[in-house]
């Protein structure tokens, strides 16, 4: 086995893996847990490092995410887009003499829009620099929240969020349907109606309380409706990158469950979903990335 | 004072309102607690209904709302829409030799779209009978769960609920947003700013997410933000029935905070508010249906 070179973590609001890596990028070993960033308090950073370096060697470390947000530990400013992986790079927060180093995050400012992401342009432009997406691309991150990505020529210039995940989980929760959404959520006719509402949808909420009138009056089965209210969101989040036409190519950094429901989707809004190996692409950006600040 | 003929309650999910009533329709008291659906369990409705005639008088009662439903007392089935206040009445569930009636809901099934309502129709047809609105007129009851209701001739012909209120509920109380939505909703630039970006959105999620961005990339400052987020909820939910034109002359059966937010709301898309008191059309429907009913 190759000697450990560095450590590369992915650090974000919820889990957080690490990755013990050889000086040519190969991934040696890897684990995952739920120290998050909301799991962490401010002053308990130090220790986390020093037992990270404890199990995989007293190693230089670069990590991505919510760790470096206000809510984090160091803060590393986001840089706004259009940006590559050279302009991150150049604004990376390099802290203990080069052994902790802290990727920024990439905001955008539109005269009509806000948004910002900490951690998923690591993929993205992960992705292009290692060949799995072409360089002008449009990327689907799902997740508690969906960000689509645009890259051009390397470049992320353009991207949204969308509260899918989120939402869902707050409605199976809290609130009217709650109690009614706690079947499984699987591609088949609940689902895609749930897509052909929400797709496009300028009345979100009208087609949310139609989860529950539609079970009050024998329309669909109580065990559909976490189906049909999942596509409906998911719906309207793939619906709403398609204005104005059909949505193309879309490259999915997603697996398991989450990744056959936006394929699903995708396809049936006329899309083509290609499927990119997330935790390769992170291990291809954060790589990349370490060579361009050493 | 004249004397009790009857007592019509509002028996709603959070809460109850009740009326002691003149034979003429006169309001000769009334009382609000928090004795909604919810917080009664179905083997305490007797005493409850006890308590009410132990105060106001061992008189017959009619009440409209959740009491109705299968989470309240007795269930009484929704009827189909169209329907007028005589088809309410034709259908009311009357117990205990007519001591005891309780007013069904309104149910829509279409091609597309399931939608129920349980209350808000005594407010409508009320309106309409009393002359407080005109016999074909679009309403609004916002709420929770705001109503869209369509009358034809004095009928109900179609409707659709807005998950408006408990949206914003569930973002300011839970997720990523919770800490950011605490401040005051009142008219003005924020509240302005979010509606046009709301109204007609078919990315309401990806609009969501911004408010939290705008604050952090300072676009936005951190005390607009809930009245930013209400904008575009309340932007989505009054565009959502301007499709395809003007919304045109909306009447508005809410006091308050919440009518002044819509009265704004529907101004700016181009529609026409116009103010009606949901008390005294409750009055007017629920007198003018015992008086069918008898």
């Amino acid at each position: 086995m190759s000697r450990g070179a560095y450590l590369a973590l992915d650090w974000g609001t919820t889990n957080r893996r690490a990755y013990l890596m050889a000086d040519d990028g190969a991934m040696l070993d890897t684990m995952r847990d739920d120290r998050g960033v909301l799991a962490v308090g401010r002053e308990e950073y130090p220790a986390e490092l020093e037992a990270l370096r404890a199990r995989y060697g007293d190693l230089p470390v670069i990590a991505a995410g919510m760790v470096g947000s206000t809510r984090g530990w160091h803060e590393a400013p986001y840089v706004a887009a259009p940006v590559d992986a050279a302009g991150l790079a150049a604004a990376a927060l390099v802290l203990d003499d080069q052994r902790f180093t802290i990727v920024p995050g990439v905001s955008l400012l539109t005269d009509t829009r806000a948004d910002v992401m900490r951690g998923e342009e690591v993929q993205v432009l992960g992705a292009v620099a290692a060949g799995l997406a072409p360089a002008d691309a449009l990327f689907c991150q799902p997740g508690t929240h969906n960000k689509w990505v645009r890259t051009e020529a390397g470049r992320i210039t353009g991207f949204a969020t969308a509260m899918t995940g989120e939402l869902f989980a707050l409605l199976r929760d809290h609130g009217i349907l709650a109690g009614m959404l706690g079947g499984s959520v699987a591609d088949g006719p609940a689902f895609r109606d749930g897509l052909a509402r929400g797709a496009g949808a300028a009345d979100l909420t009208v087609a949310l309380f139609e989860v529950r009138a539609g079970v009050l009056l024998g329309r669909r089965a109580a065990e559909d409706a976490a189906a049909y209210a999942s596509g409906i969101l998911i719906g309207a989040d793939v619906g709403s990158q398609g204005a104005g036409g059909a949505i193309g190519t879309v490259h999915l950094l997603a697996d398991g469950n989450l990744a056959d429901l936006y394929a699903a989707a995708i396809a049936a809004l006329g899309g083509t979903a290609v499927r990119v190996d997330s935790h390769a692409a992170f291990l291809a950006g954060i790589h990349h990335l370490r060579e361009l600040i050493s």
